[in-house]
């Protein structure tokens, strides 16, 4: 099987662009899309590579589905509509089983969320996945890292935030887990859900916003940072699984606090009455549970607190690639 | 050294886009840019890999510039200005050494061009470079593959088709060269110029326009392809530099046909005297010097010819990842 072949084969064919959006899809130098008038356009790229960003055991189906997920994760964090994505692939060599079930957790994912693969390149090599997702929101609309304001409350979505930490910790051999724990948290990992539906219905509510990739308080404190102010987080108010839950407490707070791969959002929104009701509102209309975590303080650092309001002295570092 | 601040220190210091384009570049979820109104936006993908793409031996300055350069000429093939671009970096170590003459390379052929880093990744892993470029054309106006018209003239970039292979050979031990001559066909090999200038001076001349990145006869053949159509073309008439002219005819031959990396354009045109002289209006006008060397027919397939139109007998094949 050559390059144009496995292409055409896994790729192309299973690339249906609506024509009025993406004029010219695969197939030519580059290709030609319509942003929508008004809107802004949003891009992103993330890299995998094998070992740092998953393990060799991952089933292919699941790498498809992650590796555009962790993207997809990126436009919801600033409320974009997806639009279009290129992925390069290097392989050590063309593998057609491979192939077979990373194109379907890749275009499964990609048709439910409206998102056409537009174009890319193949290489051989080792094993990397590069994907640049493109998105729209309306002029201004955006939701950025840089808008917390003092006195927001600090939200963080879904039930199962630690748990893909915990997953990596099994198969680490720190933790151990039954079987169908395993399986469960192993999912998480495995298996992010990008919270596109939350991150549009936050525009114009959220004033800050980011993606848990790297870990709750090191991606907490980009906004903190971007803001210019501080908060004050509440561990104990932390969501987490049974199955996390079912764990000590400093493994517990390793995983929810520093733990890395979530894919959740962690957003800030005014604190009275309509702002928190338009929350809760958004949460119910995207199917998206969120927590109140936290409040946004002038004073600059990041204060763990725990649900009694005593100070929790932790030291936790975020994932940081070249440490 | 951690990642933010490989981020910072090598590639966020050195990206000043402009606010009314790129109004959140690097530091976000997602860059934001405002679109042109009226325009088409183009993307293109490419990812270099060790040994593939590129040499150890090359020096970093070279491999930043030709990581770009061989994205922007994606562009080029399409008529279209240059406007961003995101870089995404997999690196075994933080090596400032290399990363300095690495993004010096890298920009300074991006500001050259006028295209502004937006954002990206950087990761630990076997080194890999994918950059995904983004331009903008009138609506309409592309130059794609596809309409190659029978009659239309082919014609070639530049001067130096086939020394990028020849300097590759020389790497490979399968041909030898004095230090001068090797080091100018080693430039054209680490150092290809894209022909972003002449791209847009083609918009609404040029018939069908591709990039030779994997060999002449090769990437002609997905304009015939794609166009339905089929080729003459007369191999006496590829541009060739003093030192490929030098060598034996069947190495001129396999360089200047099925080399590839040579980043020139391929383009088709209007036969006529009108189409002639717009065509080298076009050339004077970018500063690119074209040559002709065929014809579009209606019969399928590509014929080579020497000057005296004589039938070729040659079997090359374009360069396939996979084969």
């Amino acid at each position: 099987m050559g390059e144009f072949d496995l292409i055409q084969r896994f790729f192309k064919s299973q690339s249906r662009p609506s024509a009025d959006v993406v004029p010219v899809g695969i197939g030519d130098d580059c290709a030609v899309i319509n942003p929508t008038p008004g809107m802004q356009w949003l891009v992103s790229s993330d890299m995998l590579v094998e070992g740092r960003h998953f393990l060799s055991t991952v089933a292919p189906q699941r790498l498809g589905h992650k590796a555009l997920a962790v993207n997809l994760s990126d436009l919801a964090a600033c409320g974009a509509t997806p639009r279009a994505f290129t992925l390069a692939l290097s392989l050590p060599r063309a593998d057609e089983v491979f192939l077979a079930g990373f194109a379907q957790g890749l275009f499964d994912l990609a048709q439910r969320h409206g998102i056409a693969l537009v174009g890319g390149d193949t290489t051989q090599g080792p094993l990397n996945i590069c994907i640049t997702v493109m998105g729209e929101v309306p002029r201004g609309q955006a939701l950025l890292r840089s808008g917390a304001k003092v006195g927001d409350d600090i939200y963080v979505s879904g039930t199962t935030l630690g748990d893909a930490r915990l997953a990596l910790e099994v198969f680490r051999g720190t933790a151990q887990l039954a079987g169908a724990d395993f399986e469960t948290v192993r999912r998480a990992m495995e298996c992010p859900q990008p919270r596109v539906e939350l991150g549009l219905a936050l525009r114009g509510l959220a004033r800050s916003a980011i993606d848990v990739s790297d870990g709750l308080l090191g991606d907490l404190g980009h906004i903190l940072k971007a803001s210019g102010v501080g908060a004050c987080l509440n561990a104990d108010a932390l969501p987490r699984s049974a199955v996390l839950a079912a764990q000590d407490l400093a493994l517990q707070h390793e995983c929810g606090l520093a733990g890395g791969d979530d894919y959740e959002l962690v957003f800030s929104a005014p604190s009275d009455e309509a702002g928190r009701a338009a929350v809760a509102a958004a949460a119910a209309a995207s199917g998206t549970p969120v927590q109140r975590i936290g409040r946004i303080e002038a004073k600059p650092g990041l204060r763990l607190v725990d649900g009694a309001d005593q100070p929790l002295l932790t030291q936790f570092s975020s994932f940081d690639h070249f440490k």
